[in-house]
């Protein structure tokens, strides 16, 4: 099973709402199991090149079954993914992508975040996915 | 004056509205001013492929400043713009995309639908677009 | 529930006996229900070309659930869906791509087949869908 | 000569065999001496943005003719070869793909394999090449 639309709508809010509590402007994308896109949404004043990589976080969370950060520690210089940016059109591998479990600790999607620091964009993305 | 994230959510639950009354699951997507997305959802079971044609949809009407289904008139093979769909890194043509206006006639974005035929596509983006 | 990769090669099985049958070397193509590759085969002294058209031919039939040909009918200049091919990194939209449906009539992916006439890449791709 | 897909299709299911042994779900790609796409296989759960990791690894394997990894070692910071990933579409420089020799030594193609770490990407890779 799959997230429902309703579902990405409630994170996005979640999310929207954790966002404006720290005074940051996000955008936020969410993807399904097949890291198709679900639903997006850019905040007034977010930053206009984080829409691809908010989508990004999301797809690169998705694709690896981890926090978009968690891979972005593997893929620096001399580390065992160095460049794994360079596959699946463009990763994004620094934090604000966190994958979706369900009640019984499925993958079933994920969010991803950009906007502010990455600091901020993963406890904006947190706070999406603690809603599902 | 570009849109407002309130006002593509108002736009999109308009949308959203309209296809649940024609019974077509859509998937529903806003630009603004600048052609960038603002917003976008997918209802449960729409079509995959139509993520990036709504998207698409609409920014070819707000690249060109006219309704997608006008483009593709012209695009025709003989016609003055063949195959204008190579440029932008793809466009689609064919009707769905519509163009947003403020309450002063000014063109602030666009709105792009998928997922059905195309007289429905531009029925639920033209019920997203009256929203505004 | 998606595919397995155990179906998935049943399938690619069917559709390479079916190929052997009617003496026509096919490359093929299988997609899960997130339009994601699961399986691929290339038969010996089949079309390089066909490697890319037949996974684009299954990404087609799941994107938009019905089978690639028909959305070529539609694309074609001057019908509805003109020039679609532009959109999702492009579309293939002659026959071979197949939807796969499971017991319960639900579209769980999609094979494409490519590397003779439209007619037997059809003709092949529908015999592996039917080992589903 | 090339490999043909009954040999893909026995390294195939030597690379899975060694996947099952580790308890690791893997995608596994081969391509031929044109370095075109000939088998590739999914395993049940398996990452999704492996898929084009694998294809990625046989490729850039069969591209110079030397195992993945041993070109990552050069495309570091300040190293020879720096950002050769940028290349042919995209490279995926770790270990994980593993040039096919045939009985003479000669280079037949590659094998691409992704979805656990880069070791036991090699592992599977490795055993997959031997059954050639």
């Amino acid at each position: 099973m799959s997230i429902s639309l309703e579902e990405a709508e409630k994170m996005s809010h979640a999310a929207k709402t954790k966002a404006k509590e720290i005074g940051v402007a996000m955008n936020i994308a969410i993807v399904d199991e097949g890291a198709n896109l679900k639903a997006f949404h850019r905040m007034d004043n977010a930053w206009l090149g984080s829409v691809d990589i908010s989508i990004k976080k999301a797809k690169t969370a998705r694709y690896f079954d981890m926090n978009s950060g968690e891979i972005g520690k593997l893929s620096q210089p001399g580390q065992p993914l160095y460049n794994i940016e360079h596959s699946n059109g463009g990763l994004i591998t620094f934090p604000g992508g966190v994958v979706l479990k369900n009640s019984d600790g499925h993958i079933v999607g994920a969010i991803g975040v950009s906007g502010g620091s990455v600091e901020q964009d993963h406890e904006v993305a947190s706070a999406g996915a603690a809603a599902l």
